[in-house]
């Protein structure tokens, strides 16, 4: 629910934020068996890399900046039609079953022994960013089915059926809303609103869908819910990294407050408007970006970034009439995020009045509500990384994912691997290693042999 | 001299600023009669509005934003040069004597009975900003040629000579350097680099000249100066209006530094970034907006004005790895304002530390010293607004004015006309009553009687 503001000189702000979707996880009992997950078969980390290297190549370009090959296979395009060409093969050379529900989620299943059991579930997403690196989200998809190879190579059953999922357009760049395949699968959101999104040139999912015969009739995930679900994924930041970790524990997914806001000033002469005299929009902007920052500081575990700050008209002697700027703020915890966000309004509110701007326009553009995952999910991940003697701590997951959607339904969890190149993400410099990333998905793999049982 | 430092990671920036062009006012010797002043004729306030009314519909048009009859006369285009004729008509139906000197400066001489003596001036310009008002410039030029009118119809002679002039692009919109003519008939702008000046399309100011056959071999001010200089100009700001004064005395030009600053972050994903771990530099330009606006508290009379803010990317989610931004600051004591350059300097500094940003530009873009107009006749102006009980204070001109090149070599001095809607200038809501510009060049025209002697 957007809100927006628009005042005289000053109007008093609603203190009424956009209540969060409800995203409380599950909190169904689930077993995870420490016997099967010992007993876990050791998976190819040549073959998991090799087909991360192959599926790089698919929408590969050569990155001007960064001198860099980099990837750029956004939704539903032709590259990634071809990614998910080359990755729905490989399920089927494995000889899994794969189904395709009407969103275009792709299913490859691997029968258990009894397959009146809900299946374990691994998965992420192929669709990737304009600038993108190789992992995110591949390393999920592709660490599932390695899992699902070793398993036949060591000719291993699994009592409870085992599923890898990719989800369409995990990363809603082209259609403007991320995670629509998996929030359209846990029913959030409604098939008819995500089929209808456009991208920038009018293209709607339905029509490229439609184009690529890319959708079929699997069941919801809402209405046959498996039993867990597990997202092995490149850490996208540099916790890890900087405190050598090589793999993390994701404890949740953090709430997301976004806000895009406008204040209106009063063009002036900067050499003959007396400083008291000025409403100086681009003032008023720096006063909230500062005072937001020191918010933080006050708010332990708060992230705020303003990642536009401008001013019209840009004239150096002339007091800038409009500022607008963004707002992104985000904490583990719905009460302290929502506390934020309050405070942040106050914030506004006084720095208008001091500085004689109005509100042009504050609008919440994106809000979820922070995710947690289920505990015996988040404490089998832990147990199976130490289990590995390797370094590991608890963190939450400052970007969305599709476990946050799937948590909202069942059992869920992730486990991330320890990012290069100061952990950074969505561009070609992002990058992690061969090792961590295979124990990565051994960690996945252990776990999910819990799960379902060998 | 522009400053540039380009840095690694931090590097220590210069306390070198360029100096100020020596600015000093002349200090010599003049009478301003008193008596003389007191017989001064009344001007004639219809003629005066009516010429400005005439003027203003040469480059008018019709101004989308603010509904009203804007102004569009950048120096030496068609427009001006429309403009220039007709005044230049205006001097000669007057009787008056008119010459151009080789930058385009145009002078109209009226005789005294001494020949011999140096002649009192009056001017201001008659060039434009591409949306401008009918009064700034115009009122000086206009008002001083209504002086003359009214000498002859009271068939007054004056001991000195009197000269009315217009300077050729004051504004320096389209060529880039304010006070271009006045600057260049001092002797401080050398004439072969006002005549390379280019603007936008690569036409030069000599091209133009060339084409308007608008240039002539009138003296520089410089080698045959007059006795005085005195102009009467609308405020181009609210102090007058706030204040309920009619006119103001004008001391003296306010010193202007101009800088143009580019901090250097680090892109980062604004969810998975510990804040701690951020090189935020849209944070660092905030910090540094919001400390120089706290540093104009702590100094009187010090302005500070950052017209450009920008970040890039400008993406709600990353944090920004560039931040640019234009700084202007002013003040009317060359002591003070070197001051505060420096601790802007150390602002920067320890921003920059604090931040972990880079610096990537600090170019110094402009910088004159302020300037004290002559203490005779600020004296003369404030005596002869209060003889015609007219409330009055003095103030410092926080824009630029030819008499501020003048009184680099001669006495001079300015008054004020207060401007209504805010006092807004170089928009075609500038606007004075009829009243207050007719009292403004009562005023100059008692102050020049009694420099003229009659």
């Amino acid at each position: 629910m957007p809100q927006h503001f628009l005042s005289g000189t000053f109007i008093r702000m609603s203190a009424e934020i956009a209540p969060a979707a409800s995203r409380k996880g599950s909190d169904a009992s689930i077993t995870v068996d420490p016997d099967s997950s010992s007993r876990a078969p050791q998976v190819n980390p040549t073959r998991l890399w090799e087909r991360l290297v192959q599926l790089g190549e698919v929408g590969a370009y050569n990155d001007e900046r960064t001198k860099l090959r980099g990837v750029r296979r956004l939704a539903l395009t032709d590259d990634e039609v071809r990614g998910r060409n080359l990755v729905m093969g490989w399920m089927r050379e494995q000889g899994l079953e794969v189904s395709v529900d009407p969103i275009g989620n792709v299913y490859a299943r691997r029968e258990g022994t009894d397959q009146s059991l809900a299946p374990v579930m691994m998965g992420s997403h192929i669709d990737s960013v304009g600038t993108a690196g190789r992992f995110d989200g591949c390393l999920g998809v592709l660490g599932g089915l390695e899992i699902l190879a070793t398993l036949d190579d060591h000719k291993i059953a699994t009592k409870r059926p085992m599923v890898v999922a990719f989800f369409t357009d995990e990363e809603g760049v082209r259609f403007g809303t991320d995670m629509l395949g998996s929030a359209t699968a846990v029913g959030r959101l409604p098939l008819a609103d995500a089929l209808n999104l456009r991208d920038r040139d009018g293209v709607s999912v339905k029509d490229e869908l439609d184009r690529h015969n890319q959708s079929g009739d699997a069941a919801w995930l809402y209405k046959q819910p498996p039993y867990a679900y597990l997202e092995c994924h490149i850490e996208q930041g540099p916790v890890l990294l900087t405190e050598n970790y090589p793999l993390g524990v994701v404890t949740g997914v953090q709430g997301i407050s976004w806000w895009r806001i406008k204040l209106g000033g009063a063009a002036a002469h900067a050499g003959c408007t007396p400083m008291a005299s000025r409403k100086d929009a681009g003032l008023a902007l720096s006063l909230m970006r500062t005072r937001l920052h020191q918010l933080t500081a006050e708010t332990p575990g708060l992230l705020c970034n303003f990642g536009l700050l401008s001013t019209t008209p840009g004239l150096t002697n002339v007091v800038p009439d409009t500022a607008s700027g963004t707002i992104d703020l985000r904490h583990p915890k719905e009460d302290v995020l929502r506390e934020a966000e309050l405070r942040a309004q106050k914030i506004i509110e006084e720095t208008l009045v001091e500085t004689g701007c109005e509100l042009l326009d504050l609008t919440q553009t994106a809000r979820t509500a922070p995710v947690e995952f289920h505990a015996d999910v988040v404490n089998a991940v832990e147990r199976e990384i130490t289990a590995l003697q390797i370094p590991t701590r608890r963190l939450v997951s400052g970007a969305g994912h599709d476990a946050q959607e799937l948590a909202s339904i069942i059992p869920s969890g992730m486990v991330f691997v320890r990012g290069q190149n100061d952990g950074v993400s969505h561009s070609p410099r992002e990058y992690s290693t061969q090792e961590d990333c295979a124990n990565g998905v051994q960690v996945m793999c252990r776990v999910v042999c819990g799960l379902a049982g060998i």
